[in-house]
């Protein structure tokens, strides 16, 4: 196998890669500039030796604790908790919530086999327990599995009575069209009808 | 800049590769194995120094001689003049073609000042002229730029009149829908019609 028939078959085990945009992109990468194609292979060969889960919140990290959990500017009475590290990066993005993270690192799903404990919900409990938050907004997504975990996490945190906890509100997306939501979306906001 | 916002950076450098895409594949390469990421960094890392232009044919090579122009069981009577050497792939593992291959570079674009000279023109008539080929087959892109280099190439080639040229047959693709297939094309496959 060539290098170049390698590089192919690397490439095409990114995800939405296939044999065509694979070896587009692998011709690509010929005709560019070495200095990029050096600083480009580089990263993403050194990028999990850099990158390694902040062990508070479980976002990813460079340093020994993340930008969010050092960062003294940030409310640190309110938690919100979400499903995956990239779920930091978007609600963060947003400029809507200054608050700190939690990552569970997955949702409860039964069907594959992702039971309570595969997830950082032990240690939502214990900062919880050992922090002064004052409020947990559940960020799971709106799907079967973000609601189970959700109830979950309602069901654990029970036994913190002066906390607050609530959950993202679901519905209609901003822009979008009523003729191309679907039933399920609908009924949701709907449900959480707001007043006017 | 973080580790993780220097890939999303170079990663959107590369084509059809946009904001989301570029952090969703960063994102998966912080959850593959370090062993991949090690392999693909380095394939890319080290493309450049491994592959160079056939100094024959202009293709891609690995060694010091591309795999077409030192393939004994290839036809060296036949010769298919292509833009690029990634069309040569093409052709190649089309089975149908079994002769040698000739890389232009590009094609003739005066609008983008790419005249004759920047192209492998010199070099197609001094193999003609060395070499005894008895049959060229253009096979340049059907666009404009295409067709006037197909031109160009002929003219080229009026001084070796035992030579047969002739050019790649264009029109409506197999499984194409008259339909959909734009007037220019309809066109082309009209003019180049075939006897039945």
């Amino acid at each position: 196998m060539t290098s170049l028939e390698e590089l192919i078959r690397l490439l095409k085990k990114l995800p939405g890669m296939g044999e065509k945009s694979a070896t587009r992109l692998a011709y690509h990468l010929i005709k560019t500039d070495s200095a990029f194609n050096k600083a480009l292979g580089d990263a993403i060969s050194t990028l999990k030796e850099k990158i390694h889960p902040c062990p508070i919140c479980g976002c990813y990290s460079e340093g020994d604790s993340c930008p969010y959990c050092s960062d003294a500017k940030r409310d640190h009475s309110i938690l919100c908790v979400v499903e995956e590290a990239e779920d930091v990066v978007s609600i963060a993005s947003s400029g809507v919530y200054n608050g700190l993270f939690h990552v569970l690192g997955g949702a409860i799903n039964p069907m594959n086999g992702i039971g309570p404990d595969a997830l950082r919900l032990k240690e939502l409990r214990t900062r919880i327990q050992e922090g002064s938050f004052k409020e947990v907004i559940i960020a799971t997504n709106p799907t079967e599995e973000g609601d189970t975990t959700a109830l979950y996490i309602r069901q654990l945190l029970s036994s913190f009575p002066s906390l607050s906890l609530s959950r993202l509100a679901s519905g209609i997306p901003i822009g979008g069209d009523l003729g191309y939501v679907d039933k399920m979306t609908l009924a949701r906001s709907m449900r959480g009808r707001i007043k006017l």
